[in-house]
């Protein structure tokens, strides 16, 4: 069975629906990442960099929601939550999942997390004062370049989907007004009422 | 036939030497990054993040370099750059290519690129400061935990290996000395040795 590690209100939310939205046979294990469970020793065997989410196979441990997600796709094919045999569809798949890990979560991270790569106060408060202007520019490509809609790679649903739906819910927390992006607030509205996201949810709250 | 777009120095040498690794047919095309073409109105049209590399198919086009990466392997079977039939092995790959994408280049992005996620000149100062305390924290991560040696799948050369490749050559640049990583560094040079990247290397200075 699968054992899959995550924290509230983190990015682990992404593979945490993908797992429900496959029906994949799981144990969930909570972290709580403001006591630091994800430093302690033995979640650092588990994952050393520390972060949540991790999912623990019979094989070994894979960590990055990408990869996760992926992986969750190829080993559940019947459930078809990506072209798995069509390299260009997946690649257009794994690009904006790339970008959601890369850019946007990043651009959002500089928000509480400007001593990963700053040390002075004066840094934090100004990488703070800029987030919303650059989750904006992030979601402005993302409303009119990259989400084909009504899911993200057109009509059927993916592992892209849980994916932006986790980082367009930290919309209001970035200083963000989700009605700028009417696809993104569709596709949002449209995944929350998802069986899979309603079950998760709770959890992650 | 397969179009490239790549910047001399940048990331976009990790696809550049999976394309030839793979033997694909394609031509490349060099912007030049300091002069700003991959802002130009008819690079957008190319790749709207403006940004390298993007690769244009026949059916559109792909960014970003793990998602490239993994359509080089998918698209180039016989070359066996990834293990394709094994969800875990392909999974452990993505997962340290989403690793080089999100954490390490990013970290490595904030010497020149503050400008990113902050407004003030003391931010950007600051950033640059810590660089090589980050950056080395990624080469201790990979060297310790992630590279399986000789390549950094273990046995078999795989699409992680042009990409740790690209982010380990920034190591100097960056403030950190690669004798503290044998294996990156070993790994370094072996692939320096490889012909795919002594044709496309000197392209890219
Ligand atoms: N690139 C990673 C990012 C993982 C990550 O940064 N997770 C955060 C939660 S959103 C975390 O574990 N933070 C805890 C910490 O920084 O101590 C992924 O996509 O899985
Ligand atoms: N996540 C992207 C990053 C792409 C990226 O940041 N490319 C840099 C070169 S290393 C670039 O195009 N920079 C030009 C600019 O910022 O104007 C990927 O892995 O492909």
């Amino acid at each position: 069975m699968l054992k899959f590690f995550f924290g509230p209100q983190s990015c682990a939310l992404a593979s945490h629906i993908a797992l429900e939205e496959a029906g994949a046979d799981y144990e969930a294990v909570r972290l709580d990442l403001k006591a630091g469970d994800q430093r302690k020793p033995d979640y650092l065997k588990v994952n050393p960099k520390g972060r949540v989410p991790a999912l623990v196979t019979d094989r070994g441990v894979l960590t990055e929601n990408p990869a996760i997600l992926a992986f969750i796709a190829q080993t559940h094919p019947e459930k078809k939550l990506a072209p798995l045999d069509d390299a260009y569809a997946f690649g257009r798949i794994q690009a904006f999942n790339a970008y959601l890990c890369a850019t946007v979560h990043v651009a959002h991270a500089h928000k509480l997390r400007g001593y990963r790569w700053a040390d002075e106060q004066s840094s934090f408060d100004d990488m703070k004062r800029k987030v919303p202007e650059t989750v904006a520019a992030c979601f402005e490509l993302i409303e009119n370049e990259l989400l084909e809609g009504p899911w993200v790679a057109g009509a059927g649903f993916s592992i892209a989907d849980p994916y932006l739906f986790t980082l367009s819910s930290w919309l209001e927390g970035d200083g963000v007004d989700p009605k700028r992006f009417p696809k993104v607030l569709d596709h949002r509205n449209r995944m929350a009422e998802r069986p899979a996201v309603q079950k998760v949810l709770p959890l992650h709250s």
